[in-house]
């Protein structure tokens, strides 16, 4: 049976509460017709709109009582896991008992462990919660936060993205994996932690990239493929250029190529294709797979979707 | 080996964010003894003061923008399993490793199936979040809200609590067990759901009392014992009159008797008593242990704390 680590993109989860109730339905049908093909699926998602919605309301209400409600990125997180866990280990075991399947669901609190000294600190570049005005903004920053001008829109926060280099509780989802069940983890990247000694684990104001966490948590459980969905069916070069061309499949070192010719959008594409790098690259005969949630089915099949070997 | 279910108290956690930091470093000694000692643990907890703290976020911010910030109180308490299985899983990790027990730790989002006629939706009586004039609280009743006069210090709403009659991810806490891991679950209870249809799950606005969660988790995994930590080392009758008596031991004849003679306080210890009854009465041989988490691993040895059997 093939291991497959299945990275929900945002469009799988909406942008608020009820979006996300419609979405993880549909979702959920994807996700049920690869485990009736006979994959072994671990599911994992991005959680930006919902743990920005976490952070503005702790910051909008710690305008009432700072005391109670100063909470750090790490808990938002935490939060955020909580929440779409929830409504995604929900929908699949309604869906898994529509079809006849037995399979408990269940979402594992997950913990990303960071490097401390990650240059992603010392150049805080990932924008969350609300927009200030410049005299909000430097109010904070006086009080520790890094605050940068967001497009002509307004002063935001922004916290590091360090990159993963290991995911805390890979034992247990690979226990459940072993059991039969199917698990949620590393939700929104997993909660970054960093060791501040031998073993002491420290949240930190951070956000790890989901689809580098994925990789990751793909690489420590020896999946066979790591599949990222996102809003296009195939990765191209050339986007929205006349010559743009869609691959089938790609390399490692086509993939290197194209990111130096900077094919691959930062912030969008690039990372996609860089974490389905670290993990093909991880071990021998480790594949990913960059396509929608709706052509998955097809694109484990080799019929469509970029694959990168 | 004893398979034991843990319910942590309020006064495992403490009330905000520091406490609740600090709390969980004694609340993981006091647990990885009982490790030590040979249990077979799994952990559950409650979330009052959390599940407050962010209903009252999501409150406060609704004022602001109703259409963003308008959260349930089913994903209020799922936010809260998020929030509070992080930091007792990290405490609990790292005391292990502090001992040398290669034990991995995991907080699984759990469900708790109510009983959509249990007949506490017609009364709820369990008050939540913040309070309000009685002009804001008849806007909210007029919405839908339950609302009530609370002591004089204001209204504020209130939601049922159910009783449980079923732990949606009890086979994904064996699974755990069975692979050697401490679990930790039902957090606040569960996430109350109730079927509306033969499988559909849907959240509903209550809050299962955790320790008749807890009863109904150690039914289902079929532990030896269920712990019921608070704040007493023993339970008493006659509390605070000049005839107080400490219990070693209630037989469950015994403990229905003191429950009738209106020994124990509602809301306080006679929902515990009656949990530790439920699990105590769901087949032979269980036994239930109320003590405080200072004497668990005394009262687990027999020389502390009051047995029901």
């Amino acid at each position: 049976m093939k291991r497959v680590v299945l990275a929900l993109g945002g469009n799988a989860l909406g942008d608020n509460l009820h979006e996300q109730m419609i979405a993880v339905k549909t979702a959920a049908e994807a996700i049920v017709d690869l485990i009736e093909d006979g994959f072994e699926v671990i599911i994992t998602h991005g959680n930006g709109p919902q743990v920005g919605m976490i952070n503005l309301a702790m910051e909008t209400a710690a305008k009432v009582d700072e005391s109670l409600f100063y909470i750090p990125m790490s808990v938002c997180v935490a939060m955020s896991q909580g929440y779409i866990g929830y409504d995604i280990q929900n929908a699949l075991r309604e869906e898994l008992l529509n079809r006849g399947i037995n399979k408990p669901v269940a979402t594992i609190i997950t913990q990303t462990l960071v490097d401390a000294e990650d240059k992603a600190f010392k150049d805080p570049t990932k924008p969350i919660g609300a927009f200030y005005s410049r005299l909000e903004a430097d109010e904070m920053a006086k009080r520790g936060y890094d605050m940068r001008e967001d497009a002509g829109r307004g002063w935001r926060r922004v916290v590091a993205s360090p990159k993963p280099i290991g995911i805390v509780e890979s034992d247990t989802v690979r226990a459940l994996l072993d059991a039969g069940h199917v698990p949620v983890a590393v939700g929104g990247g997993g909660i970054p932690v960093k060791k501040t000694d031998g073993r002491h684990l420290k949240g930190t104001s951070a956000v790890v990239d989901k689809d580098f966490a994925s990789a990751k948590l793909a690489e420590e459980l020896d999946a066979d493929m790591l599949v990222i969905l996102t809003a296009v069916e195939k990765v191209a070069i050339n986007f929205g250029k006349p010559n743009e061309t869609w691959l089938s499949e790609m390399s490692v070192e086509q993939a290197q190529k194209y990111i130096k010719e900077g094919h691959f959008a930062p912030g969008s594409m690039l990372p996609k294709v860089e974490a389905a790098l670290s993990f093909t690259q991880s071990a021998p005969n480790r594949k990913a797979l960059i396509t929608m949630l709706e052509t998955a089915r097809d694109g484990l099949a080799g019929k469509t979707g970029t694959i990168i070997t």
